[in-house]
């Protein structure tokens, strides 16, 4: 395998995570991996926003399933969520892509977004990327 | 990539976007498309239904975020999921499944479903698409 | 097709059901499947848990939706989660994997998990299966 490519579609926490985790598994592997961050998922890269997401849970239990689940993956070593796409996005083999249409929706420019983004591009770059992508991923 | 292959577990608003975003740029790229659709995803494709799918938020948020996001969606060109469902499978490139197993799981009937189906599958027709195609995407 | 790789990421009924759906039609069609269960995913793997899968519905709703769903599929001659699990492991052709990372997160130990679980890996492990698997699908 040599490229993989994701569509993350969620602003939750855990489909972050999964999208750092494996991608950050790719690195290590070699593997490229391309994420396309589109409808709540371009929350996530707004600025400020990936170290506020919210696990996926009925409003009042959300704030403390949060807040423990953040408390065990720091206590296991992990960063926080920016830190590892930072470093992720520094390795030269994570790629950060943002939805423009739903830049365009949610009324957004690309100085809302955190730097570590690589372009704006819409579905047809998108589906192009996965074309030549060993697997395709859905978190959303 | 000359196929892709989806399913649609979920009747969300977001995921219904997705599916018709994703296969009509597929149409333009001159790829086809096969959707499943199953268990809530179903629902889509019952008559009158897929202009009534909401987001996926908590329910009291739930139909303000929807009106917000399809007003905003018809600002910008698109018009309504069910005619845009309808323009995709006239193109002849785009496949809508009903999956037979939640069709008698709701004791539903094909004349309660959208006459643009194409077929009541079940679960090993749709193997045999999904092994078929390129890429295949869970949208739940 | 020969192999398909699930990422169980969620623990809510209809992933449950999809995967045992989709992996018992591979079964049938000498497909095998691997399913890497992580994040609330791995909570289908605990003793006693998978039966007790709920919909992915508001609080309000859920239980009496579930309750029907799950009628349904009795009437419909599916057995119970559990049982289908362990038949489907007893193929050989489907392989149930813990993931490491969650179940240190969540403090669980070996013994907490069904005896059907074929083994706990970690990321790298489930990539090294998804680049060989001819589909990956995320069911989150």
């Amino acid at each position: 395998m040599e490229t993989m490519a994701f569509i993350v579609g969620s602003d939750k926490f855990e489909k972050l995570m999964m999208s750092i985790i494996l991608s950050r598994t790719g690195v290590a592997m070699d593997v490229e991996t391309h994420m396309f961050f589109t409808f709540w998922g371009l929350n996530l890269l707004r600025k400020g926003k990936a170290d506020k997401a919210k696990v996926q849970m009925p409003p009042g239990m959300r704030s403390l399933a949060t807040w423990m689940m953040k408390r065990k993956m720091m206590k296991s070593g992990f960063k926080k969520p920016s830190e590892m796409l930072s470093e992720l996005v520094k390795t030269g083999k994570v790629h950060l892509h943002a939805c423009s249409t739903t830049l365009e929706l949610f009324g957004l420019k690309k100085e809302d977004l955190i730097p570590e983004v690589e372009d704006i591009v819409g579905a047809a770059t998108f589906l192009d990327i996965a074309s030549d992508a060993d697997k395709v991923l859905v978190l959303a």
